[in-house]
């Protein structure tokens, strides 16, 4: 029987391996879902791929699945990073959700001088990571990083991985992606843009390149999945 | 002074043009926005372009706008249209607002073998449509269609404009767009995607074909965004 559910947990996953639930998890599987022994279940760790695994126990208090095969393997996204400055709240989960969509390896939210946020709830964020992985079939999940500022981050960057950066500024620019490969990372402007001294400071970065995403003005989260989009065809796992 | 604001309005714009606002229109900018005679405020109607504006006349009950001067001139998007499945109706106002932002000419929600929605209130996506227009600088606002059958829409096909077809079941293919000019349609399956019926005769179609969108399950309002960012730097008003 095919798993209906697939359901991210922190343990090791292997052939015969058992793996008990977590409240949470029980409540989830048994109690919302009504499983019981027998019932399927889709596993993924971020480590070891994806497992079909089985109810074993299902009791009041909790309960515990066995792996029986592993059904794929872990399969990690290209080596791309997505900076953004983190908007509303709605739209800041929606950025997270789509770009483990998309396939990045990490998620920085950064801090720029247009930023309205000064801090964000970082065990939320990766909880919404998680649960976007869960849905969207990844066997990887996305290690949402801490805020921190823009100027620092570019400050300690290792100038290997470059980056391809948008700004509502830009556009109508039609900036393109260079044909390099290596790591990449993405970095959307907050709404409002990048402040004068960033943009300035960006421009003059020999490993940063300007995007132009049309001669519209994109909303933050839009211009996340434009540009994702962009990376992904011509450099990464679409290409 | 440039205009802070940007507002769609029902009515001819041109120069010296007297633009009376609705009710609703003077709550916001008199009252909300608490704009007074000589404020200035941008205009377009998606047929005139946009036009810069000052408050000519404020009053409790109403206020008149004039038009100064011409400030952009009307820009089409490309010949495209987004057919969709409607979805929980945030994320479906949310292709509705994504679909202005990235520029399509006409919205047309589909109802396919796993569309939940029976209706939608077209009313309630064509106010988002002008809001998202408001917001992304926009000069025109597409017409939202009503929900209309995915069998009946094919049935009546005008077959000169082409469609690009997205599927979940599709996830890992590699279909490109191919490079054909003229009039052309985005079509996003349903979460669950298209019925084997459904997709057998999408296939069986002359004028469509199948695009992928990477090897990961996106959901409908990311591959809405994902599709019409690979159109648009293809063939559209990004290239």
């Amino acid at each position: 029987m095919k798993a209906k559910v697939r359901l991210y947990v922190d343990q090791p996953l292997g052939a015969a391996q058992p793996v008990p639930l977590t409240r949470e998890q029980a409540h989830y599987l048994l109690g919302v879902m009504r499983m019981g022994v027998g019932d399927a279940v889709a596993l993924f760790n971020g480590r070891d791929g994806e497992w079909q695994a089985e109810v074993a126990e299902a009791g009041k208090r909790g309960g515990v699945l066995v792996c029986r095969e592993q059904s794929a393997p872990l399969t990690l996204p290209p080596d791309l990073w997505l900076l953004f400055a983190p908007i509303k709240k709605a739209r800041t989960d929606f950025i997270v959700e789509k770009a483990v969509e998309m396939g990045v390896r990490r998620i920085c939210p950064v801090q720029t001088a247009f930023t309205n946020s000064e801090r964000i709830r970082q065990d939320r964020l990766q909880a919404h990571a998680v649960e976007a992985a869960e849905q969207c079939g990844a066997t990887f999940v996305p290690e949402v990083a801490d805020l921190a500022k823009l100027d620092r981050v570019l400050a300690d960057w290792d100038t290997s991985r470059r980056i391809a950066f948008c700004d509502e500024a830009l556009a109508g620019e039609t900036g393109r992606l260079p044909d390099a490969p290596g790591p990449w990372a993405i970095l959307i402007g907050p709404e409002g843009g990048f402040s004068e001294a960033e943009r300035s400071r960006l421009r003059g970065l020999a490993h940063a390149t300007p995007i132009g995403l049309g001669p519209r003005i994109l909303r933050a989260d839009t211009a996340a999945v434009a540009a994702l989009t962009l990376w992904q065809s011509a450099l990464g796992d679409w290409a």
